[in-house]
């Protein structure tokens, strides 16, 4: 592991790291923060999952976490969103496409299968190595993201119920076969097949059965994507015909940027922090 | 003015934008948060001034006082650090002068003269601006700033008491005159004679019999510039001397970056909102 960056934030560590990894076949960086609550004891494990063109700088600059991440005693990981490199396929003229755009899928195309297995980076690579490297408590790991990682966020949650006390997402593509911004992604990705698709769309996953304890969803009404893309009351009539409870609130007036997504962090953390930091089951 | 961007956040709204500045001879951009009790009532106006390299954003995305402005219902205004524009003089390879580095002073020699009237801008022109365009309390006036931008508002608290109820900083330049990184871009903008530097040099202002009811400053231990540019002790005594109560807080482990900023922020805030909300004098 390379140490990019270590700086004091809110009585804990915002670091910067990268590693080489083997399922992306390339270079990754990510950002970890650990509280101070770390010193003594492993720590809760929150996965921040980004949206299209983020890295893990994004949420790090603007989310605002730290200062709950700390009073709550949770470690916060930040992934970046795609491979990386020279060497990777890319779609420069397309921010939906390519590098900044991983959509958390294993491709199975070419040429983007050789890099693009951010599935596994996200649920095998990184886990693993994030437990052998930082004082985390992996029996105690929940899962978020914004967008793009919102859909990454429900859909490895429906996948790995048994892994993640508790999801959430700011404003998430609840759809990504029924979003234009996703589908050319998706055939590019995974072939137009869209069976294929299924396991990697939230709604699809509830509707064939996947189920999950609850989930929160905090969504912007004033998003400039809302109609087009995000679409949340498909997932909401998935989650409702299914049972699975889902927490989701429209939020006035916001938008989807970071600050929408600063403001209901503190929410979210908590929410999150009730539920890690309650009797494992 | 020109509205570059608005966004709700935290309840109220964070802008940017931009008019054309007499002072400077330039298009001028600036951030202003504007919390939710403006909609009934004129707020209390925070100047925040930033440091070398930095424009309005920075801490705009980095610096965290959103949620506590929108709690403690302030207006917070972030102006940019010096003239911008293709024919605003410059010397690209040193981030200590020109572009970025325009240490709140107005020039006098050429070619930054021209440009480089941070001083009359940041304590006449953007007031007036600010006071015509937004609702605030132009008698409730507060300034803080980092590093460069604490020496801005240590220097301007000095020279205009009357106006500003409270004036903190983050690791601020207390003594430009002493500091290398200050006095290649005093020399260029000022001159060679440093009786010239002294209304820009809080230590010299205060030892020169300027006074100010009282200051908080925090500051990193672990700064890297703490020893060779920041100097926080030649303050204190020039502080001490004088009667001038100063809060000295260095921060165990604690850099140069927003990290540092974003930890303590809250804390400003509360300082500034207490000396702003009580009874005007």
């Amino acid at each position: 592991m390379k140490t990019i960056s270590e700086s004091r934030a809110h009585g804990g560590i915002q670091g910067v790291y990268s590693h080489g990894a083997m399922s992306t076949s390339c270079e990754m960086t990510f950002a970890v923060f650990v509280p101070p609550q770390a010193n003594d004891t492993p720590c809760p494990l929150v996965w921040y999952l980004s949206g299209l063109t983020c890295t893990h700088q994004n949420v790090m600059d603007k989310g605002e976490y730290r200062r709950m991440a700390a009073e709550l005693g949770l470690v916060i990981v930040c992934p970046d969103t795609s491979p990386r490199g020279d060497d990777v396929a890319d779609d420069p003229d397309d921010w939906q496409l390519g590098k900044g755009a991983g959509f958390y899928v294993d491709a199975t195309r070419k040429p983007w299968s050789g890099h693009y297995r951010m599935y596994t980076y996200i649920t095998e690579e990184l886990p693993e190595f994030i437990a052998g490297q930082f004082p985390v408590d992996m029996d105690r790991q929940a899962i978020f993201g914004h967008s793009m990682g919102g859909h990454g966020a429900l859909t490895i949650a429906l996948r790995h119920p048994e892994r993640f006390r508790s999801c959430s997402a700011f404003a998430p593509i609840v759809a990504p076969s029924r979003a234009e911004w996703a589908r050319k992604a998706f055939t590019a990705y995974l072939g137009e097949d869209e069976d294929r698709w299924v396991e990697y769309d939230a709604t699809r996953l509830v509707e064939s059965g996947k189920s999950f304890s609850e989930f929160l969803i905090d969504q912007g009404d004033a998003d400039p994507f809302l109609e087009e893309g995000l679409k949340p009351e498909l997932f909401q009539a998935a989650c409702r015909k299914s049972g699975i409870p889902l927490t989701l609130r429209m939020q006035s007036g916001y938008d989807h940027s970071y600050n929408f997504i600063s403001t209901f962090m503190n929410d979210h953390l908590r929410w999150h922090a009730e539920r890690l930091t309650a009797p494992i089951r």
